[in-house]
Order: C-alpha cells, then structure tokens, then sequence
C-alpha cells in the first residue's frame, strides 16, 4: 500500500531534535527522545518543561510502526522497518538494525548493540550492555542480566553476548557476560550459567550442552 | 449500591464497533476496541485517524471494572464483572467468561479461550492459541510458551491447555503444548515439560510430578 | 542545583489529599492517590468522576524522581528521595523509606513495608504483606510469591522477608513466607523454597544455601 505521509497520533509526545524517517505509524501516548536521567533532572530543576528544551533525540528509521505507549530515550536509533508491541520502553545509547521488533513490556536498559532481524517478544528484559547480533531470537518474559555482584557496591556490567541466530526460549534467564554461540538455542525456562558453544542446545537449571536436534539446525536460515 | 450509568474516564479510547454493557467503570487511558496489527496499518496508512475508521470493536459484559492503561483488541469478547488490574493487554480473537480477573502488566497475545472464574495474576504471559478452562488460577509473572522452534521460521503455535480448576505458581514456565489436568496444581518456579495428569503436584525444574497434598485438594472447590 | 519548585508535568494526575514534598519531578500521566479498589468502585458508582472526590491520597516525599506512567495508590508514603522507572505500580498501605528506586513495570502488590537505601529493578514482582528491610536490593524480574494454596479459596497471604542487605537475583524465586538472611544473597533464576541464613548464598532450583564469595561479602557495605 502506497503512502506518503507519516501517521503520528495527537498524542504522542516528540522531544529533542527527535527525527522520524518516512512512512510511520505512530500510535496513541507514544514518547519519543525522552532524555536520559541526569538530563531530565537538570532540565525540571529549572521548572521549565522538556516540551521546550534544547537536546538530542532519537532517530526512527522509515516504515516503522510504534505501537501505544511505547517509550523511546534520547540518543538512541532504530533501523528501517522497526516495529514494537504497546509499552516498550528502549533507553539511551541504543543502536537497533533493520527488520528489529520489541514487544509489549519489554525493556532495554540502554547502551545495547542490536542487529539486523532481531525480535525481542512481550516481557523480555535486556540490562544495558548486551550485544544482540543479526537473527537472534528472545522469547517472551526471558531475562538477561549484567550485574554479576548485585549488592549495590560499584556496578560493573558485564551484558550477555548473544551471536547470530541465537534463540533464547521463554522465561529463560541469561547470568552475567555469558555467550550463546551462533546458532544456539536456550530452552524455555532455562538458567544459563556457562557459555554455550554455536549450534548446540542449552536446556535445564542449570542449562546443560546438548546437541542441537536436527529439526532445530534445519529451521534456522541464517 | 445500585448504579444505573456506565463510569466512563473521559481519557478513554473507545475504536470500531466496540459496544459496553451495564454498570461499568473503565478508568483512565483505557484503549478499547484496538484494530489487530493488519487492519490498523491499513487504517494509517491512508492518513485517517483510527478515531474515525469502521471496523469491528470488541465487547465488554456487564459489571466489568476496567482499571487504568489497559488496552483491549477488536474482536475480544469479555463476560460479565470482568475485572483487569492497571495496563492489562488483550489481544484479538480472545473470548473470556463470567468473572476473569486479567492483573496488572498480563499479556494474553490474541487467540486465547478463557472460562469462567479465572483469575490471571500481574505480571503473567499468555501467548496465543491457549486454553484456559473453568475455574483456573494463574499466578504472578507465570509464563505460558506456544513455540517449539521458536528460530524464526515457520510459526505453529502450541499453547498450553489448563484444565478446569488448575493452578498455575508464580514465574513457574509452561512449555508449548503441554497440559495440565483438571484441579492440578504447578509449583512457584517449576517449570513444566510434559503434561501434569489430573490432581496433582508438579513441581521442580524440570517439574516431577507428586501426589496433591490433601490441604490443596480440599481447598480446591470446583 | 537549586530549585524553589515542583516540577509537575501537566498530564499528571492527583487524586484525593495526596501532598507531594519540596524539589520533585513528576513526569507524563503519572497517576497519584489512586483510590485503592473498593473506595474507586464506590466512587465512580455514584457516576461522579475520581476527581472530584474526597479521600485519602499518597505522601511523596522531598526530592523525588517519579517517570512517566507511574501509578501511586492512596495510602503510600514514600521517604525522600523517592525515584521510580516508567510505568512503576505501588498499591494501597505500603510504606517506604528514604532512597529507595522502584523500576520500570515494578509492581508492589500493597500492604508492604520497604526501609531506606532499597533499590528494586525493572519487572520484579512484589505481593502483598512482604517486608522488606534497609539496604536490600532486588534484581530484574525477580518473583516474590505469598500465597501458598492460590486455588482460589480462603487467602492468607505470607510474603517472604528480606533482611538487611539482601540482594536477591534476576528472575529468581521466592516462595511463599521464606527468609533471606542478612546479607544474603540470592543468585540470579534461584528458586528459593527455604529460608536462607544470614551472609549465605542460595544458588539454584530448588536453591543450595552455599558460603557466600569473600568478593560479595566485601563489597556488601551494610
């Protein structure tokens, strides 16, 4: 279907020098170029309003479909053909490809690299300084995690690495810089402690290695 | 208390043909009747706002209360005091019964049967084509999964089949197609890979299944 | 930096006798002094609208940071210094103390008391009647639980109790009424199905309760 405008609701709420490629739908409450914290905390300590402050936004790259409620943070920028479910919420200092989808609920805590082809499902949550290659797959309400001494001492992250074509299974959870090789699959409910070689299988708590099924191999086109 | 008008959050999105029974409360920033993702790009596409566009809404039973943020689909149909908590999500083609409680953050992802006196707690995941009879508890942040091969090809959806009186625990995890029997119980955190007959315990990763302690079959009055 | 005002962003929503402290920043459609249930179901059956009615609303303390989306029920005093993500939920009765965070989809379910210096992390799920001592932290994702037969029958909630300096995991468990120690620590996807002593930690499903690091009991300044 052929179009020439942008669809952008009335009440989505554009910040920043915010930048929309062509062809878009953006949907109902929709916050774009949300500055990060300290940002904010400097432009409401002077009582002004964010409406009419001067800083970077975020870039939307063209065909993309933004759906209600969804928030994205200043400083980040999305491929063409990014799509999301309603109430994502993606924070700064985040690079999406092309062809990218972010559920409902899901949250990316910023600083994260995400290629090409990436579809990240409802509730899924990804901490800041994860790397998401091309392909990968994150099933819904699975869960990533950065912070290996999480007892509010310094904070040294340390995201997982999830390599081309990785498939991580629902409500799975991913401990601290862990990789799950090309073409791996974390099983449904699955608590990853080790790295996981490419094309095999990650399955149980704690997951063990197996060999990927061959019904798995065979699926995966990347 | 005898009421005889709806209650209706003047912030409230009402889309299609959406049509809301009696004595109803419905709260800040609902959106009811929300056009599936094929028919609102249609919609936008052309320009026009959602607002003014014909398509089929969804339909709410009487006494429902509604709380704030939650978003409803076209073609789902509620039964009578449906109650959500605050930012529920329901997606098309979803049917519920009399007396479903849908907590705050649920996602039920389109395609869903829902029964009677089912209460679906925060935080909880319901992908499509599941079934949910009679009388089902499912609790915080449980995760129900439909996709074997969740590696980006072909899409056949398995969603899991909770029998009449089956209880679900918090963050427990439900491979795709398995089913758990009538007045069966899951353990918090379990997470199931085979189906759970009737009136048991399933418990533990992978979950082993145990004979139902006699306070949880007595409790449970189906 | 100095400031002499609030920062209240128009879309805000206050209900009720809600006071809100010196120097805070309350962002887009933030809703505060929700009536909790059954005051709201007395409410809006009269077909008056909530703001117009007059009840108990929430204290926010001085120096407060609540983001967009952010739901606070009536009868919630926060301490100073009170932050919050996105979207953040805290029902009725709950009680927190100084410098304590609430991330973003954050649900406390009510009824909970939380002290100073607590920090809990975007999508973990809190119930009702869980305490929740100084200095805890609680990771991405993870559950507490508090009801031990959720058949639907009779409900006697006994949420978990986490001592001093805690820090429970992402995505872990807690079932229902357990213990976490002083200075525990819970690892991240632990299934916690027995109270954990004081300077341990609980790894696994169902948790070991193993030494804790000297690394994590060195950093944990308490």
């Amino acid at each position: 279907m052929e179009r020439s405008t942008n669809y952008i609701h009335r009440s989505v709420r554009v910040y920043g020098s915010t930048k929309i490629g062509k062809n878009c739908t953006i949907m109902e409450n929709v916050i774009l170029g949300y500055p990060q914290h300290e940002v904010l905390q400097n432009i409401t300590a002077t009582g002004e309003g964010i409406e009419d402050s001067d800083f970077p936004g975020c870039r939307i790259g063209d065909d993309s479909f933004i759906r209600a409620g969804t928030t994205i943070f200043s400083d980040v920028r999305t491929g063409n053909r990014f799509k999301t479910g309603h109430n994502a919420m993606i924070r700064e200092k985040t690079i999406l490809g092309d062809n990218v989808l972010v559920g409902t609920n899901v949250i990316i805590d910023g600083n994260v690299n995400i290629g090409n082809n990436v579809s990240i499902q409802g509730n899924a949550y990804v901490p800041t300084h994860v790397t998401i290659e091309d392909n990968v797959f994150i099933g819904p309400c699975a869960v990533l995690s950065n912070d290996r001494y999480p007892v509010r001492g310094e904070y040294i992250p340390e995201g997982p690495i999830l390599k081309k074509g990785a498939s991580i299974g629902a409500n799975a959870t991913l401990v601290p810089g862990v990789e799950i090789g090309e073409g791996s699959v974390v099983a449904a409910g699955a608590l990853v402690t080790k790295d996981v070689p490419a094309w095999k299988l990650a399955i149980g708590c704690p997951a063990k290695v197996k060999d990927l099924p061959d019904v798995m191999q065979s699926i995966n086109k990347i």
